[in-house]
Protein backbone atom coordinates (compact mmCIF):
# COMPACT_ATOMS: atom_id res chain seq x y z
CA UNK A 1 0.00 0.00 0.00
CA UNK A 2 0.97 3.23 -0.97
CA UNK A 3 1.50 6.06 2.20
CA UNK A 4 0.62 8.92 -0.01
CA UNK A 5 -3.35 9.28 0.59
CA UNK A 6 -5.38 11.00 -2.12
CA UNK A 7 -8.19 13.06 -2.05
CA UNK A 8 -10.50 10.41 -3.48
CA UNK A 9 -9.50 7.92 -1.29
CA UNK A 10 -10.03 10.01 1.63
CA UNK A 11 -13.64 11.37 0.79
CA UNK A 12 -14.31 7.45 0.93
CA UNK A 13 -12.69 7.05 4.48
CA UNK A 14 -15.47 9.71 5.44
CA UNK A 15 -17.90 8.13 3.87
CA UNK A 16 -17.24 4.94 5.24
CA UNK A 17 -16.66 5.75 8.69
CA UNK A 18 -19.86 7.26 8.62
CA UNK A 19 -21.23 4.27 7.79
CA UNK A 20 -19.65 2.39 10.18
CA UNK A 21 -21.25 4.62 12.76
CA UNK A 22 -24.62 4.92 11.53
CA UNK A 23 -24.55 0.94 11.02
CA UNK A 24 -24.09 0.14 14.47
CA UNK A 25 -26.48 2.86 15.57
CA UNK A 26 -29.49 1.50 13.16
CA UNK A 27 -28.22 -1.85 14.49
CA UNK A 28 -28.87 -1.59 17.99
CA UNK A 29 -32.14 0.53 17.19
CA UNK A 30 -33.57 -2.03 15.36
CA UNK A 31 -33.15 -4.59 18.22
CA UNK A 32 -34.78 -2.38 20.52
CA UNK A 33 -38.06 -2.17 18.29
CA UNK A 34 -37.73 -5.61 17.44
CA UNK A 35 -37.58 -6.48 21.26
CA UNK A 36 -40.15 -4.01 22.42
CA UNK A 37 -42.96 -5.31 20.01
CA UNK A 38 -42.12 -8.64 20.80
CA UNK A 39 -43.17 -7.99 24.91
CA UNK A 40 -46.52 -7.47 26.04
CA UNK A 41 -47.21 -4.28 27.96
CA UNK A 42 -47.37 -6.76 31.03
CA UNK A 43 -43.51 -7.54 30.11
CA UNK A 44 -43.10 -4.42 29.58
CA UNK A 45 -44.22 -2.93 33.03
CA UNK A 46 -42.38 -5.18 34.50
CA UNK A 47 -39.17 -4.70 36.10
CA UNK A 48 -35.95 -5.83 34.56
CA UNK A 49 -34.64 -7.48 37.54
CA UNK A 50 -35.52 -7.54 41.61
CA UNK A 51 -35.85 -3.56 42.16
CA UNK A 52 -34.09 -2.34 38.91
CA UNK A 53 -35.87 0.01 36.72
CA UNK A 54 -38.71 -1.03 34.42
CA UNK A 55 -39.15 -2.43 31.08
CA UNK A 56 -41.34 0.86 30.71
CA UNK A 57 -39.14 3.24 32.58
CA UNK A 58 -36.02 1.97 30.28
CA UNK A 59 -37.81 2.12 27.44
CA UNK A 60 -39.60 6.06 28.08
CA UNK A 61 -35.33 6.85 28.95
CA UNK A 62 -34.44 5.02 25.68
CA UNK A 63 -36.66 7.57 23.52
CA UNK A 64 -36.01 10.62 25.67
CA UNK A 65 -32.15 10.42 25.06
CA UNK A 66 -32.76 10.09 21.57
CA UNK A 67 -34.70 12.99 21.68
CA UNK A 68 -32.36 14.63 23.25
CA UNK A 69 -30.18 14.25 20.01
CA UNK A 70 -32.42 16.27 18.02
CA UNK A 71 -30.63 20.02 19.72
CA UNK A 72 -27.34 18.62 20.31
CA UNK A 73 -27.20 17.67 16.43
CA UNK A 74 -28.54 21.01 15.43
CA UNK A 75 -31.30 19.10 14.20
CA UNK A 76 -34.22 21.56 15.48
CA UNK A 77 -36.49 21.30 18.67
CA UNK A 78 -37.15 18.08 20.23
CA UNK A 79 -40.60 16.19 19.66
CA UNK A 80 -41.28 15.38 23.27
CA UNK A 81 -38.88 17.17 25.67
CA UNK A 82 -41.06 16.64 28.71
CA UNK A 83 -40.19 12.91 28.85
CA UNK A 84 -36.83 14.01 30.42
CA UNK A 85 -38.20 14.83 33.82
CA UNK A 86 -39.67 11.58 33.77
CA UNK A 87 -37.53 9.26 32.27
CA UNK A 88 -33.90 11.28 32.72
CA UNK A 89 -33.88 13.54 35.25
CA UNK A 90 -35.77 11.10 38.26
CA UNK A 91 -35.73 7.95 38.71
CA UNK A 92 -37.95 4.95 37.91
CA UNK A 93 -41.39 5.02 40.70
CA UNK A 94 -40.74 8.73 41.07
CA UNK A 95 -44.27 9.31 41.21
CA UNK A 96 -44.45 11.23 37.89
CA UNK A 97 -46.83 10.62 35.48
CA UNK A 98 -45.99 7.89 33.02
CA UNK A 99 -47.46 8.37 29.25
CA UNK A 100 -48.82 4.84 28.38
CA UNK A 101 -47.12 2.06 26.60
CA UNK A 102 -48.39 2.68 23.25
CA UNK A 103 -48.36 6.71 23.78
CA UNK A 104 -44.09 5.54 23.91
CA UNK A 105 -44.49 3.39 21.21
CA UNK A 106 -45.98 6.08 19.42
CA UNK A 107 -43.11 8.69 20.34
CA UNK A 108 -40.53 5.93 19.80
CA UNK A 109 -41.19 5.38 16.19
CA UNK A 110 -42.27 9.60 15.33
CA UNK A 111 -38.47 10.23 17.20
CA UNK A 112 -36.57 7.42 15.07
CA UNK A 113 -38.29 8.58 11.80
CA UNK A 114 -37.85 12.29 12.33
CA UNK A 115 -33.71 11.06 13.29
CA UNK A 116 -33.21 9.33 10.47
CA UNK A 117 -34.84 11.79 7.93
CA UNK A 118 -32.09 14.47 9.25
CA UNK A 119 -29.29 11.81 9.47
CA UNK A 120 -29.56 10.92 6.02
CA UNK A 121 -29.74 14.59 4.67
CA UNK A 122 -26.54 15.67 6.98
CA UNK A 123 -23.88 16.37 4.33
CA UNK A 124 -20.74 14.06 5.10
CA UNK A 125 -18.51 16.88 6.27
CA UNK A 126 -20.92 17.99 9.06
CA UNK A 127 -20.59 14.95 10.76
CA UNK A 128 -17.22 15.85 11.94
CA UNK A 129 -18.06 19.35 13.03
CA UNK A 130 -18.70 20.39 16.64
CA UNK A 131 -21.86 19.17 18.37
CA UNK A 132 -24.12 21.49 21.07
CA UNK A 133 -23.13 20.24 24.09
CA UNK A 134 -18.82 21.14 23.58
CA UNK A 135 -17.80 24.45 23.26
CA UNK A 136 -16.06 25.72 20.79
CA UNK A 137 -12.73 26.28 22.37
CA UNK A 138 -12.95 22.71 24.00
CA UNK A 139 -13.75 21.38 20.11
CA UNK A 140 -10.59 22.92 18.97
CA UNK A 141 -8.38 20.96 21.19
CA UNK A 142 -10.74 17.37 21.36
CA UNK A 143 -11.87 17.36 17.36
CA UNK A 144 -13.33 13.90 18.24
CA UNK A 145 -15.83 15.66 20.34
CA UNK A 146 -18.19 16.03 16.85
CA UNK A 147 -21.05 15.02 15.82
CA UNK A 148 -20.72 11.34 14.54
CA UNK A 149 -19.01 10.56 18.15
CA UNK A 150 -22.57 11.59 19.43
CA UNK A 151 -23.96 8.90 17.36
CA UNK A 152 -20.77 6.41 18.46
CA UNK A 153 -21.90 7.09 22.03
CA UNK A 154 -25.20 7.02 22.00
CA UNK A 155 -25.11 3.72 20.11
CA UNK A 156 -23.09 2.15 23.29
CA UNK A 157 -26.02 3.81 25.90
CA UNK A 158 -28.30 2.23 23.88
CA UNK A 159 -26.86 -1.37 23.68
CA UNK A 160 -26.64 -1.23 27.86
CA UNK A 161 -29.90 -0.33 28.10
CA UNK A 162 -30.70 -3.09 25.74
CA UNK A 163 -28.84 -5.90 27.84
CA UNK A 164 -31.37 -5.14 30.51
CA UNK A 165 -34.36 -5.04 28.46
CA UNK A 166 -33.96 -8.44 27.04
CA UNK A 167 -33.95 -9.67 30.77
CA UNK A 168 -38.43 -8.95 30.05
CA UNK A 169 -38.41 -11.37 27.52
CA UNK A 170 -38.78 -15.17 28.29
CA UNK A 171 -34.71 -16.89 28.20
CA UNK A 172 -34.49 -18.53 24.97
CA UNK A 173 -30.28 -18.24 24.82
CA UNK A 174 -27.20 -18.06 26.31
CA UNK A 175 -27.54 -14.70 25.16
CA UNK A 176 -30.03 -13.50 27.10
CA UNK B 1 -16.48 25.53 4.84
CA UNK B 2 -15.47 25.01 1.21
CA UNK B 3 -16.46 21.97 -0.23
CA UNK B 4 -13.28 20.68 -1.48
CA UNK B 5 -11.17 18.37 0.97
CA UNK B 6 -7.56 18.69 1.23
CA UNK B 7 -5.21 15.60 2.00
CA UNK B 8 -4.38 16.86 5.39
CA UNK B 9 -7.90 17.58 6.51
CA UNK B 10 -8.67 14.04 5.62
CA UNK B 11 -5.75 12.63 7.43
CA UNK B 12 -6.97 14.75 10.39
CA UNK B 13 -10.53 13.06 10.03
CA UNK B 14 -8.98 9.56 9.83
CA UNK B 15 -6.63 10.13 12.68
CA UNK B 16 -9.88 11.49 14.23
CA UNK B 17 -12.06 8.43 13.46
CA UNK B 18 -9.98 5.99 14.98
CA UNK B 19 -9.85 8.11 18.54
CA UNK B 20 -13.44 8.19 18.64
CA UNK B 21 -13.81 4.80 17.90
CA UNK B 22 -10.55 3.87 20.46
CA UNK B 23 -11.88 6.20 23.02
CA UNK B 24 -15.60 4.48 23.35
CA UNK B 25 -13.57 1.22 23.59
CA UNK B 26 -11.67 2.25 26.39
CA UNK B 27 -14.26 3.72 28.17
CA UNK B 28 -16.54 0.43 28.34
CA UNK B 29 -13.54 -1.57 28.92
CA UNK B 30 -12.42 0.66 31.87
CA UNK B 31 -16.39 0.35 32.84
CA UNK B 32 -16.15 -2.93 33.47
CA UNK B 33 -13.40 -3.07 34.94
CA UNK B 34 -14.09 -0.94 37.27
CA UNK B 35 -16.64 -2.67 38.09
CA UNK B 36 -15.36 -6.34 38.55
CA UNK B 37 -13.25 -4.96 40.91
CA UNK B 38 -15.82 -3.34 43.08
CA UNK B 39 -17.41 -6.40 43.16
CA UNK B 40 -17.26 -9.48 45.60
CA UNK B 41 -16.48 -13.48 44.45
CA UNK B 42 -19.98 -14.07 46.22
CA UNK B 43 -21.43 -11.18 43.50
CA UNK B 44 -19.37 -12.22 40.66
CA UNK B 45 -20.61 -15.64 40.90
CA UNK B 46 -24.77 -14.70 41.10
CA UNK B 47 -27.14 -14.40 38.54
CA UNK B 48 -27.49 -10.96 37.21
CA UNK B 49 -31.61 -11.77 37.33
CA UNK B 50 -32.80 -14.30 38.18
CA UNK B 51 -32.36 -17.57 36.07
CA UNK B 52 -29.72 -15.22 33.82
CA UNK B 53 -26.19 -14.94 33.21
CA UNK B 54 -23.76 -15.28 36.17
CA UNK B 55 -21.14 -12.46 36.88
CA UNK B 56 -18.47 -15.26 36.10
CA UNK B 57 -20.17 -16.27 33.04
CA UNK B 58 -20.33 -13.33 31.39
CA UNK B 59 -16.98 -11.76 32.70
CA UNK B 60 -15.71 -14.90 31.10
CA UNK B 61 -17.14 -13.95 28.11
CA UNK B 62 -15.94 -11.16 27.24
CA UNK B 63 -12.60 -12.22 28.39
CA UNK B 64 -13.12 -14.74 25.46
CA UNK B 65 -14.46 -12.42 22.90
CA UNK B 66 -11.66 -10.25 23.58
CA UNK B 67 -9.08 -12.49 23.19
CA UNK B 68 -10.83 -13.28 20.22
CA UNK B 69 -10.00 -10.34 18.38
CA UNK B 70 -6.17 -11.13 18.37
CA UNK B 71 -6.58 -13.69 15.21
CA UNK B 72 -9.47 -11.72 13.61
CA UNK B 73 -7.52 -8.45 13.77
CA UNK B 74 -4.21 -9.76 12.46
CA UNK B 75 -2.68 -9.25 15.96
CA UNK B 76 -1.26 -12.91 16.20
CA UNK B 77 -2.46 -15.97 18.50
CA UNK B 78 -4.98 -16.30 21.49
CA UNK B 79 -3.90 -16.28 25.01
CA UNK B 80 -6.75 -18.30 25.84
CA UNK B 81 -8.32 -20.38 23.05
CA UNK B 82 -10.14 -23.06 25.53
CA UNK B 83 -12.00 -20.13 27.09
CA UNK B 84 -14.54 -20.19 23.92
CA UNK B 85 -15.97 -23.49 24.71
CA UNK B 86 -16.70 -22.80 28.11
CA UNK B 87 -18.00 -18.98 28.01
CA UNK B 88 -18.90 -18.86 23.99
CA UNK B 89 -20.17 -21.98 22.43
CA UNK B 90 -21.76 -23.28 25.66
CA UNK B 91 -24.49 -21.37 28.17
CA UNK B 92 -23.72 -20.64 31.74
CA UNK B 93 -24.37 -24.23 33.83
CA UNK B 94 -23.42 -26.09 30.88
CA UNK B 95 -21.06 -28.31 33.42
CA UNK B 96 -17.68 -27.54 32.45
CA UNK B 97 -15.17 -26.08 34.51
CA UNK B 98 -14.52 -22.63 34.90
CA UNK B 99 -10.89 -20.80 35.77
CA UNK B 100 -11.67 -19.26 39.54
CA UNK B 101 -12.56 -15.50 39.35
CA UNK B 102 -8.57 -14.59 40.25
CA UNK B 103 -7.48 -16.89 37.35
CA UNK B 104 -10.25 -14.99 35.18
CA UNK B 105 -9.22 -11.39 36.60
CA UNK B 106 -5.53 -12.26 35.61
CA UNK B 107 -6.77 -13.40 32.12
CA UNK B 108 -8.67 -9.60 31.28
CA UNK B 109 -5.32 -8.03 32.78
CA UNK B 110 -3.02 -9.81 30.58
CA UNK B 111 -5.57 -9.66 27.23
CA UNK B 112 -6.29 -6.50 27.66
CA UNK B 113 -2.59 -5.64 27.90
CA UNK B 114 -1.50 -7.19 25.14
CA UNK B 115 -4.93 -5.74 22.87
CA UNK B 116 -3.73 -2.45 24.01
CA UNK B 117 -0.11 -2.94 22.81
CA UNK B 118 -1.25 -4.39 19.11
CA UNK B 119 -3.82 -1.48 19.08
CA UNK B 120 -1.10 1.60 19.42
CA UNK B 121 1.49 0.00 17.49
CA UNK B 122 -1.41 -0.61 14.36
CA UNK B 123 -0.69 2.31 11.65
CA UNK B 124 -3.99 4.48 11.34
CA UNK B 125 -4.33 3.38 7.41
CA UNK B 126 -4.60 -0.44 8.67
CA UNK B 127 -7.21 -0.07 10.56
CA UNK B 128 -9.63 0.99 7.48
CA UNK B 129 -8.11 -2.46 5.89
CA UNK B 130 -9.97 -6.12 6.06
CA UNK B 131 -10.65 -8.10 9.17
CA UNK B 132 -9.69 -11.68 9.37
CA UNK B 133 -13.43 -12.74 9.82
CA UNK B 134 -14.65 -11.38 5.96
CA UNK B 135 -13.65 -12.67 3.18
CA UNK B 136 -11.96 -10.06 0.32
CA UNK B 137 -14.58 -10.30 -2.14
CA UNK B 138 -17.43 -9.39 0.56
CA UNK B 139 -15.04 -6.67 1.94
CA UNK B 140 -14.68 -5.11 -2.23
CA UNK B 141 -18.52 -4.13 -1.68
CA UNK B 142 -18.37 -3.53 2.25
CA UNK B 143 -15.18 -1.41 2.91
CA UNK B 144 -17.07 -0.53 6.37
CA UNK B 145 -16.24 -4.23 7.35
CA UNK B 146 -12.62 -3.44 8.48
CA UNK B 147 -10.87 -3.45 11.76
CA UNK B 148 -11.71 -0.27 13.39
CA UNK B 149 -15.64 -1.47 12.57
CA UNK B 150 -14.87 -4.74 14.55
CA UNK B 151 -13.67 -2.40 17.70
CA UNK B 152 -17.09 -0.24 17.23
CA UNK B 153 -19.05 -3.56 17.14
CA UNK B 154 -17.54 -4.84 19.84
CA UNK B 155 -17.89 -1.80 21.99
CA UNK B 156 -21.61 -2.26 21.82
CA UNK B 157 -21.29 -6.18 22.85
CA UNK B 158 -19.33 -5.05 25.59
CA UNK B 159 -21.54 -2.27 27.00
CA UNK B 160 -24.55 -4.49 26.27
CA UNK B 161 -23.24 -6.85 29.26
CA UNK B 162 -22.02 -4.24 30.95
CA UNK B 163 -25.96 -3.26 31.43
CA UNK B 164 -26.45 -7.09 32.80
CA UNK B 165 -22.96 -6.92 34.85
CA UNK B 166 -23.89 -4.08 36.90
CA UNK B 167 -26.87 -5.81 38.66
CA UNK B 168 -24.50 -7.59 40.66
CA UNK B 169 -23.86 -4.64 42.06
CA UNK B 170 -25.70 -2.96 45.17
CA UNK B 171 -28.41 -0.59 43.45
CA UNK B 172 -27.06 2.73 43.64
CA UNK B 173 -28.07 5.07 41.13
CA UNK B 174 -31.26 5.04 38.81
CA UNK B 175 -28.89 4.47 35.74
CA UNK B 176 -27.90 1.25 37.57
Amino acid sequence: MSTSTTTNENITAKTVFIKMALSAWDTYNERVNKLINSLSDEQLIAETAPGRNSGIYLFGHLIAVSDGLFPILGFGERLYPELDKIFVVNPDRSGLAMPSINELKEYWKKVNAKLTDHILQLPDDEWFTRHNNVSEADFANEPHRNKLNIIINRTNHTSYHLGQLVYLAKKQTKED
